[in-house]
């Protein structure tokens, strides 16, 4: 093959696995509207019964070439921290608000809106749903100061409730580094009282020896490297 | 109106609550399987597309009717405990496993599967599940003991990781009341180990004074009122 025939062969497949990203993205927030709606109804019984079928025949296409828990999916890239599904800030997730995370001035700052779906307490987020938030916020500090790391421990303290339906600002940063574990803390406010801390929380990640990520993702290293050569 | 026409209205809406409770149910289980396929799923870019097209569909009814922040779902009973929209625990919830809980001899035992939708690492579930699933077992054994209360502290500690696709088997009792504080410990373990601890958790809740609890949810208190009046 010469190098413009495979320039041309990788480019095609550039732009159907773009493609691919963007429908999943698209189908990400196709889920992320139906399930809010189907939290926040009050439509009559039968409409809810009606939904419920054209639900089963919208996932029974998907269902018929599914992946298993080894492998991981075609669309992402797993070292290049493509992951379209993180429960967090996946395009793809049905779970993730989904959490925007950049970075400012070596600070990392998230963003989102949380809706009925993630309720706890009457009108606030579910105690569980913060630390979830916080738990990708602190990893997502540690991993681009380079030391990426597996969670150890995660110390959430909850000052206020988180409310729905409003926008938050979330940080995480790094604050020590000894050795193979990291120490990150983060905070949950919302973005018009960015300085009024909800909630805090303080975690420590620790870095996979070689053999034990071996022993931990060698069967999706496996099927990875089996796919990509089949 | 006699007793014997009040006791068969009461009777209908008791009926007419059921079939929504197991409307809503049925609905949940319905996204939570479109959830697991779109997630797992390799179906082609086409299919991927006409299943975000059929979605939409499916959740414009569902939106036609929505309640509000302050607002708790019709089908709830909130001081009845009946939530079944909790992102744990709700059989209408998409994001719920959901965790099934239970009481053996004074201790909350929790069982559930994860599927690729809660996947962090490779092949298992991300930290921060692992810190809701706790946080609601700990909630549940707090609430049980006669003390409820909101979620202060929720410290985590990950031994080993949550495999994704293996039954799990949680546990959480109280430690401790001192007053308004409730400590409560639990654990995630696999089914078919459940001496082997992944994941384990201490956290404190504590109850609300009156005046906290108005100032927090007064305004949902205020509206379930307003609308058992109407």
């Amino acid at each position: 093959m010469s190098d413009i025939d495979n320039g041309r062969r990788l480019r095609a497949v550039d732009d159907g696995l773009l493609r691919r990203r963007e429908a999943i993205a698209d189908l990400g927030d196709a889920l992320r509207l139906l399930i809010e709606n189907a939290t926040a109804t009050e439509a009559p019984t039968e409409e809810l019964i009606r939904a419920a079928e054209r639900i089963r025949r919208a996932a029974a296409p998907l269902g018929e070439r599914v992946r298993g828990r080894f492998e991981s999916a075609a669309a992402d890239d797993l070292l290049g921290g493509v992951r379209l599904y993180n429960p967090v800030t996946g395009a793809g997730s049905a779970f993730a608000p989904p959490l925007e995370i950049s970075r400012e001035d070596g600070l990392a700052v998230g963003t989102c809106t949380l809706g009925l779906a993630f309720e706890g307490p009457p009108s606030y987020a579910h105690g569980g749903v913060s630390a979830m938030l916080l738990d990708q916020m602190l990893g997502y500090a540690v991993s681009v100061s380079g030391h990426p790391g597996m969670t150890g421990r995660l110390d959430t303290a909850y000052r206020r409730p988180v409310p729905l339906h409003t926008p938050l600002r979330l940080t995480a940063e790094v604050a020590a580094i000894e050795g193979r574990r990291v120490t990150a803390t983060g905070t949950i406010a919302t973005a018009d009282e960015p300085g009024e801390v909800l909630v805090e929380a303080t975690g420590v990640f620790v870095a996979l020896r070689a053999e034990q990520a071996q022993r931990l993702f060698g069967p999706v290293i496996g099927r990875n490297r089996e796919s990509r050569a089949g």
